[in-house]
């Protein structure tokens, strides 16, 4: 069980402290070793994925990643900007998958900014494709404006693009983990505007022809981002592509009021994946000890879970998560009248206690 | 002052009814004519947006559009359904500059999924780019995939982009708009990810230095998602390409809970605009004469002052629609305990008493 520590930048290297004192209390035998990513790659190596990086996060089993960007990096051209690097792993890895639990804890429903009626209770689970998409297509790039009325100018451009195998794992993922829950698919597109997405919808409808047990919905994305907003819970799976998913897994987050507690997974095909906190390196409090560990914590049991099989280590640290949410114990961006607030470091500490 | 009238399909018609009401209780000579558009076209004339259609929107100096589809044009071919009437129009008319007002009415707050605090007094201008962006870039469809591991397979693709000028076109009007209101301009792109909108930025930056009055923020697209969730009314104006505009306005006018009372604008750039409600045909409820026409009405208000140079009409229907709301009539979709159900036509005809 090698796994990949890539802290990154900002309260990246805090919130990785925790996790991996979390990991090291199970008692299990992880082998882990850690490089540097985002920024920190950049000023080690000259490169946000710096070659060493990218060689250990390929011959691990899985990586942990705790989040990149800072603002001295922000003037650097493109390809040299701390986001790069998790653009770079996913493809190199092929981490098509991106699952992202939107889960509102029933003790933090006060931190949403909706109404707890709306979201008291929500747990949908948003899986993104991730390597596909408008994120990677090609041509792409500054050209002349070959035709029409702008012809002669420079334009920005792009290109979308979905092939069938693409469309037909992501689709595969989302079906099955449909199974381990209420059995509903929403699928989300843009087939009245978009040829990639009225493929995208035919080769979903299709691969559902062999979940017959599983509903399926599909819905226009500007539908999704309103019904994300009027009645989230209505919501089991919901699958897109790279780009919507980008957006509605972010709005869905923020939904909970507590993006510090949302983990990710981005898996390949044979389930080896790379896991992260759904929330940023967030600079302006880097360093402070105030950074909330959870997500982090949390992305290391969705990682023994989907990657290593090991269920029971997964629920541990889930409900060990839970225990000290129920103490009362709250990082800064969590915290209410009448909880008690703690630091990055009390708040491992407190799960560690609580395995 | 020649209008073209276009109720559409669903409740199309009866919303268009109370509008047309209004601009007849006014007493101004506007001379109004009606055509079939969307499903309505496609039944008369075999197509979504007829030629005698297009031909009195291209003549009139505005449009005043209802909404269009209906279940039994869904499983048309995509090119004879009825959303390809309104691209049709923007596309034939030039409407390149959808201005969308998200407003959350004092005495409406409770309608919001929102907490109160959150969204009372909401008061933000999306300003979405309409005729360019995916929405019509070539080349696009579906093909043999080229290169890459899915070789070979059957691939859907589209073409993003953004010439200089479709960009710097759209910047005025955003931080036009921003000097009538608050002088702050939102620029939502995803310039981290996309030559597109790395163009986009380069681009609004070099016309925001005619603009040293107003104030320019850039936020990428799944942030700008977040925020919109997160703290609504910490923007002004917000600008954007047209299929992340499509997403993050339908989020925006939900936040309201009141989507049946937007209104909307698609503005040319001699001010020659198309105007409509912000939500859709609603086919469920069609012909019960229960929906909400007080989007419409604003919509016409809205054409008032961006095509006619009326701002006294358009000031005395957007006050006469305050003062219904302040008298307590409210259609089903925005009703409370303690006020009064009405139904359409009520609501039209309290519009016109109270003008
Ligand atoms: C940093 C950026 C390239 C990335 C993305 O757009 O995928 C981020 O927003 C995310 O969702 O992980
Ligand atoms: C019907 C559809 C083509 C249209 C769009 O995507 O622009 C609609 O969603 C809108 O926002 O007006």
């Amino acid at each position: 069980m090698k796994i990949a520590i890539l802290p990154g930048d900002g309260i990246g290297p805090e919130i990785m402290n925790e996790a991996v004192k979390v990991l090291n209390a199970l008692g299990e035998p992880f082998e882990m070793e850690t490089a540097q990513v985002g920024g920190a790659g950049y000023a080690a190596h000259g490169h946000p994925l710096p070659e060493g990086t990218l060689k250990l996060a390929k011959e691990a089993d899985a990586v942990l990643f705790g989040a990149v960007g800072d603002y001295q990096y922000d003037t650097l051209e493109r390809v040299l900007r701390p986001e790069q690097a998790i653009l770079g792993l996913r493809r190199e890895l092929g981490l098509f998958a991106n699952l992202r639990p939107a889960i509102l804890y029933p003790e933090l429903a006060g931190a949403s900014t909706l109404k707890p009626e709306v979201v008291s209770g929500l747990d949908i689970l948003i899986i993104r494709e991730l390597t596909g998409d408008i994120y990677f297509g090609k041509p792409r790039g500054v050209r002349e404006c070959p035709d029409g009325p702008f012809q002669g100018q420079r334009e920005g451009f792009d290109t979308m693009r979905y092939a069938e195998g693409e469309i037909r794992r992501i689709a595969h993922v989302a079906f099955q983990a449909a199974r381990k829950r209420d059995r509903r698919v929403t699928s989300v597109d843009k087939a009245n505007v978009l040829e990639t997405f009225q493929f995208w919808r035919d080769i979903v409808t299709e691969v559902h022809t062999e979940y017959p047990d599983v509903e399926l919905e599909h819905m226009y994305v500007d539908n999704a981002a309103m019904q994300l907003v009027r009645a989230p819970k209505k919501f089991d799976v919901l699958v897109t592509g790279n780009m919507f998913g980008d957006i509605l897994s972010d709005a869905a987050a923020m939904l909970t009021g507590s993006i510090g507690m949302l983990p990710s997974a981005s898996l390949d095909a044979a389930n080896k994946g790379l896991y992260e906190p759904s929330h940023g390196s967030a600079p302006d409090i880097a360093g402070k000890g105030v950074a909330n560990p959870l997500a982090t914590i949390l992305s290391a049991a969705m990682m023994l879970r989907f990657t290593f099989g090991r269920t029971e280590q997964a629920d541990r640290i889930e409900n060990a998560v839970k225990r000290v949410l129920a103490q009362g114990l709250r990082t800064p961006d969590i915290f209410e009248a009448g909880t008690s607030r703690v630091g990055t470091k009390e708040m491992g500490d407190a799960v560690v206690a609580a395995l």
